[in-house]
């Protein structure tokens, strides 16, 4: 099953106690498609500039990702530069050129408009809604979003979710949006905002604690389902981490074209387990030459380390 | 099943942003037995002052705990005031008057030497060494202890570790006794500084993201467990929260006799539940008056929460 995916591509420039990379590439369009090519195929829609190389390409086509959708514009691509401290909790950006990424207008070509699951990765909510507006007939269509969009555009942002099925947003952005510090009184404020999608579902990521999720039941009693971080001794680059999980939960529900609540749990332990190998190694790399079992293999693990 | 319990009695003063509270009843072994006795009898050992009222008392003998190992001293018991931030999860010392405590020397009852189950709550490591030696055949001994008998008795709680069985800590505690910031790495760590016991226990306790216990399991292979925090929309009153995290725990195994890792997850289920329970309102109240329903249906939630 294919899924469409608009986000970004960049290099990324990234300082972390364990290492440190020049002008690798990044960007939520890459982690997201590069986690979720294990279950699906990634239709992606993305610009970059003319010093995106045929090298930086192949990473793509040889994950089987397809790039039809890729516009490369006059300019740079999207550049990112940003250091974590020693406990990889807080990370300060250096730098941010926007570059081609700045007048960024997706165009959704004709073969991919037919796509049933799609992703609207963390660009501007007017331009995610023109997006959604180009695909026939979307099942299942997962959005990110980050604080910037919350206080500068916060009724675009507000248009673009009543039409989704899934926000998937960190717990500092669900607090700001929700303006609840409690973060189950959040969940049920940004579920009420979402109240013209038949049951609409909430991913909420805790960074090391990892993620818990929301959805009414047909009864009408709110479902939680918290999936706890894998352990890992050694968080090496946790740059990206939240958009290989939205790609692992996103390409799995496209796969398995079930979004009954208990597949949507499985989605979450794909998308932790997507999350927990990209962080082992600096920029793309963790998300690169996985086989299916390692995948299985942990993902059984999240099994034994959560299940009682 | 008895399970025997020495730890602090005190009057607490407890300013939280939802409520106000003068010495009321609390202290360690106060919570830890109050969470405790739903699943087994805690034989308590702890010392209190000419101010503590048989009112008090009553308190500890309608919930079933047997107190003939309840010290009365010359003086005043042991007070502690508190007050919590707007997010609850900063706490400011107000004040603290040891008291009677200040110079607590354990007596072991001869009724309760015989005790199998023990919990050493929160004091100087020798004397938790101490009572455990007055102790005939301990089966399953739990420890808890804080960052001030870390760094001013690391010697004397070396020495007692290794004899026990579970030790129970928050985050920040495992993190300052291993020097280890990577929760994972510290509890490698302690595991290895508790080498004596036969299959040591360490369950961490991490506020409201739940819990996360470690076990080496026969092959040799770390086991590990984590247990989601309960979601809940108000928290009244943290205080005491890891005390009947631990008691729940412990009395859990205390009343099935099960060492198993499977039953050691139930039983941190059992002690989350009484966390929970105790957090939703002030002082020692949350404790009070549960029926085994309410515990097994909100086990139950927990179950829904965390499985898949």
């Amino acid at each position: 099953m294919d899924i469409l995916i608009v986000g970004s591509v960049a290099f990324d420039t990234i300082t972390t106690p364990f290492g440190h990379i020049d002008n690798t590439l990044g960007g939520s369009g890459s982690y997201f498609s590069l986690a979720a090519r294990y279950f699906a195929t990634p239709n992606m829609v993305a610009v970059v500039g003319e010093d995106f190389t045929a090298e930086n390409k192949k990473v793509f086509l040889d994950a089987g990702i397809d790039m039809e959708g890729l516009e490369k514009a006059p300019g740079k691509t999207f550049r990112w530069g940003g250091k974590y401290d020693f406990d990889l909790n807080k990370r300060e950006t250096l730098f941010t050129e926007l570059n081609v990424f700045e007048n960024f207008q997706p165009k959704i070509p004709s073969n991919y408009q037919n796509c049933a699951y799609v992703f609207l990765g963390n660009i501007h909510p007017s331009l995610q809604e023109n997006v959604l507006g180009q695909i026939q007939k979307p099942e299942f269509v997962g959005l990110d979003t980050m604080n910037y969009w919350i206080e500068k555009a916060p009724g675009e942002l507000s248009a673009v979710i009543k039409k989704i099925n899934a926000l998937i947003i960190n717990d500092s952005e669900a607090r700001e949006f929700s303006d609840e510090s409690n973060i189950y009184k959040a969940a049920k404020n940004i579920l009420s905002q979402m109240e013209e999608t038949k049951h609409p579902v909430l991913v909420i990521k805790r960074g090391e604690y990892g993620v818990v999720m929301f959805q009414y039941g047909e009864d009408g009693k709110l479902q939680i389902f918290n999936l706890p971080g894998y352990p890992l001794e050694d968080v090496i680059d946790p740059t990206g981490a939240g958009d290989a999980l939205a790609g692992g939960f996103m390409g799995y529900i496209a796969s398995t074209e079930d979004i009954t609540w208990e597949n949507l749990k499985k989605a979450c332990v794909a998308g932790s387990t997507l999350a927990s190998f990209s962080v082992e190694k600096m920029g793309v790399e963790g998300l690169l030459n996985h086989g299916l079992d390692d995948i299985r293999s942990r993902s059984e693990q999240f099994r034994l380390l959560a299940n009682f």
